[in-house]
C-alpha cells in the first residue's frame, strides 16, 4: 500500500466571476490550494471554499500569487524578493485567519502561476517564499515542482516539502516541465496520463520527451477542476490509483 | 495622575502614492491604526509601518476598511453583515501575519471611515465586526466612537472596548459627532481643542454645540498625521496633557 | 410587419475570467451592450467583442457601469452626479476609440446594473447620463427602462431613446419591474415570456402582476447570453417573432 | 529666436491620493501629459486636469501607462504588442472623450514609465504604440526619448514626433539615459542642468558621461512637478530660456 496526495487549485472565483467546479473536484482530492485574493479569490470566496474543504475532509493550503487579477497571476512580475516575502506573508495571514474563524487550520502552501514557476527556477525567490513560511508557521508543508529550487530552498530552511508532479504535462531530460509553447507539452490521453502517474508513485520514474527514464519524487499530484472533462479525469485517476493500492494522504504527519 | 491613549491612522500610503507623515506622528502617539490594504496601505507599507510602530514603542492596531481604494474607504457600501464579517477577518489576518513576521503583535482594531461610521450607528454591522474580532482574537481591544453602537456591541460580546473621542470635531446634544457637512463640525482653534480634550479626560464632560454639557467617556483620542499643522498639534497636545499629569497608556492591561 | 430591437449585455469577461456565451448570442440579437472595463470587460475583451459584433452585423453600444469589478456593477454607489457624468464620458470614450480602431462606430448607450436602476428612478442621475451622451455624441440612442426617468431625461435633452422591456421579468401596476426579491419577479416559462413580448410589441400592452393591463412601449428587448438555456431561449424568441412578422431593427434611423 | 516645448506629467492623483503640484507647474509648461487611469489618474482627476490645462493654455497630451496602479506604471510588464496596442487605444480614447466634453482636444501622446522605456528600446512595442496613434488620430504628435526606437517608429508610420530630453539626467555615449541605478545618473545642480538644456536647444549637443559631445535633437523638455524644489526649478528654467531668446511652443504646427 502506498499513500499519495492529490491537490487542486480551488477558490478561484472572484465576485460574480465564477471559475472551476470546486464542489465536484473537492470530492476527489486530498489537498486544496485556496487562492488568497491577489490573483483570484476574494474574502467571500475564501470563506465558502474553506467551509467546502472542511466538509469534504480536504487539507487546506494557501495558494498565494502575484497581485495581478487581470493576469490571473500568470504574468511574470519583477518584484524584489523583499516584496515577494511581504506578499506571501500577507496572503497566508489572510487565509490563516479565515481558517481560524472556521475552526480549520492551514496545512500547506503552494505558490501560484508565474510565482510558482519563477520560484522553481530562481533560488532567491524560492528562499523568500520559504522564509515567509518559516516566519509564519514552520509546520506548514511547502509544495513545489519536484526537484526544483523551491523544493531545495524549503528543505534547506528546515520545512517539510512536497514534491509535486503533473498528470497532464511532459518532462524534459533535465526534469523540468516542457514549456507550454511546445507541441509536446501536454498529455491529452487520460489513460496514458494515469499510467504515468501510477509509475511515478510506485517506481519513482517517468519517461522524458526523449525517451530516457528520469528519477522523480512524487509526493503530491496536481489535478485540475476546470475544463469540461476535468472532474471526470480526477474521478478516473482516483479509481485507477485505488486499484494499484495507492490511497490518499489524510495528513502530512502520517508515514 | 491619569492615563490616556492617543491613536492615529497610519500606513495609508499605497505604492508610490504617499500619504501622511507617519515617521513624525509615531513619536507622539500610543496606538497606531494600520491600514490593511483594502482602502489604503499595501503589503510593503504594512511591513514598514509595523516596524516603525515597533521602533517607537507604539501599540499596533488593525484599521480595516471597505474594499474601496478609489474612495479611500470613505464611501458607504451596502454589503451584507456576512461580507463585513469576512472582510474584517481577512484584513485582520493579513496584518496579524505581518506583525508575527516582525515579532510584534496586534493590540486593537478600529474600523475605518464609512465602516466606522456605519458601525457606530447600525447595530448589525457593529455586531458583525465584534464577532469577527471574537473569532480571531478575543483579547484585542475594539475602538469605536464613544457611546456608539460599536462600543455597545463590543461590550456585549465580551470584548474590551476603548471609547474614542475626537479633538477637532464638535458633538451634538445626543453625543453623536456633528456631520462634516455642517459649518460648526470642526474645531479649528488648537488651544480650544486641547482644552476640550483635557476636560473630557479629567471630568468626563464635553460641551455640545447647543452649550449643554455631555457625559463622555474618553479612553482614546484620535489625532491626525496629515495636514500641514497636524504633527505640530499632536506635539502641543502631548505637552498640554503632560502638564495636566495625563500620560500615555503603554498597554491596555494596565489600570 | 413590425420592427424590434433585441439587445444583450456582452463582453463581460475580464482577463482569464470568462463570462457568458457571446459567440452564440450575437447570432440572434441586433444590439450589443459592451462592458467598458469598469464593472466588467477589459481592453482586450473590448476589442474582441467589437470585432465579433461587427462580424455578426450587430449594432454596438456602450454599457458603462460603476467602477466596481468585485461587485460586477450591481452594488449601489453613492457617487455625485458630477462623478457619474465623468465616468460615463470616460467609459464611452474608451469604447468609442476601440470602435474607431476597428472601423466600427457606437450606436447606443445603456447604463449597467445598479447604475441603470438608479438612473431609472432618480432624475438627477438620469440627467447626468443624458448630458454625458449629449456632450460626447448626441446621435447616440439612449436605452433605459420603458417609462423610466432615464427615458424622460434622454427625451428632454433631445436624445433619441429606446424604451427597454424585459422578457423574464414581471411588472408592477405602476410600470416598474417587480423587485428581484419578490417571488413573482421572474417569468420562468419561456412560452409565456415569448407571448408577453410579442404582445408588448404588437399591442403595446403587458399584464401587470395584479392582472391589470399596462401600456408599455417596447423599442428594445433585453435578452441574456449566460445561463444554460439562455441562447436556446433567444433562438426561440427570434423564431416566434418572425412568425408574427416582427423583424430585427438594422439601424436606429430606419422607420 | 528659438522655440521649445516644456512638458510635464500631471494629473497623477488617484481618488484621495494626491500627487504633485499641478496648479503651479501648469503655469510654466507648454505640454501636459495627463495620466489616463491605468497607472495613475481617474475619471475625476482627468476632468479637473483637462480644465486646469485649458485655463493655462497648455497643450494636452495622453500619458498612457501599464495597468498597474500599485507600481505606478514603473514596473515592466511582459504584455503582447497586441495588448499594448489595445491599452493605448483604450486610454487615449478615454482622455479624448474627457477633452471633447470640455471643448478641448488632444495634441500629443507620451507613453509613461516602464512603457516609455520599453518603447524606446524595443521596436515592436514602439510600433504598437505608433500604430495605435495612427488608428485613432494621425495628427497627434508622438513624444519619445530623443533618438530612440519610439521616435523612429513614429516617423516611419508618418507621425509627427517630438524628441524628448531630460534636464536632470545624464547621457551615455550612445545617447541612452544613464540607468537610475548608477551614481552619475542624475544632475543635481540646477544651474548645470539649465546650461545643459540651453545648449541642447541652441547647439543640438550634450556632453555624455565620458566627456564626449553627443548630437541630440531637443524638441521637448521633460520637467517634474513633484518634489520640494521642482516648481522653483521650472520657473528658473523658463527665465533662463527667455534670456537666451528661447520661447515656449504654442502649437505643434508652428515652425
Amino acid at each position: 500500500m502506498k499513500i499519495i496526495d492529490l491537490n487542486s487549485d480551488i477558490g478561484e472565483s472572484f465576485g460574480a466571476f465564477k471559475v472551476g467546479n470546486d464542489v465536484e473536484v473537492l470530492k476527489y482530492i486530498s489537498s486544496a490550494n485556496i487562492a488568497c485574493g491577489y490573483h483570484a479569490g476574494d474574502h467571500n470566496v475564501m470563506f465558502e471554499t474553506v467551509k467546502l474543504a472542511q466538509k469534504n475532509g480536504v487539507k487546506i493550503g494557501a495558494h498565494p500569487g502575484f497581485p495581478d487579477l487581470a493576469g490571473f497571476g500568470r504574468r511574470e512580475m519583477n518584484l524584489s524578493t523583499r516584496e515577494i516575502y511581504n506578499l506571501i506573508i500577507y496572503q497566508m495571514g489572510a487565509l490563516q485567519a479565515v481558517c481560524k474563524a472556521n475552526g480549520a487550520s492551514l496545512s500547506h502552501v503552494k505558490p501560484h502561476g508565474a510565482l510558482y514557476n519563477m520560484a522553481g527556477q530562481r533560488r532567491e525567490i524560492a528562499d523568500a517564499i520559504a522564509e515567509a513560511i518559516v516566519a509564519l508557521d514552520s509546520k506548514l508543508v511547502l509544495f513545489g515542482l519536484a526537484g526544483s529550487e523551491l523544493i531545495k530552498a524549503g528543505r534547506q530552511k528546515g520545512l517539510q516539502v512536497a514534491e509535486e508532479v503533473f498528470t497532464d504535462r511532459t518532462y524534459q531530460p533535465d526534469g523540468t516541465l516542457t514549456s507550454r509553447r511546445e507541441n509536446n507539452a501536454f498529455i491529452h490521453n487520460s489513460c496514458e496520463a494515469i499510467q504515468r502517474v501510477a509509475r511515478m508513485i510506485t517506481e519513482g520514474k517517468v519517461k522524458a520527451v526523449d525517451g530516457t527514464d528520469l528519477d522523480i519524487q512524487a509526493d503530491t499530484i496536481c489535478v485540475h477542476g476546470d475544463g469540461p472533462k476535468a472532474v471526470e479525469f480526477v474521478s478516473e485517476l482516483r479509481k485507477a490509483l485505488a486499484q494499484e493500492n495507492i490511497f490518499l494522504r489524510k495528513s502530512w504527519s502520517e508515514q
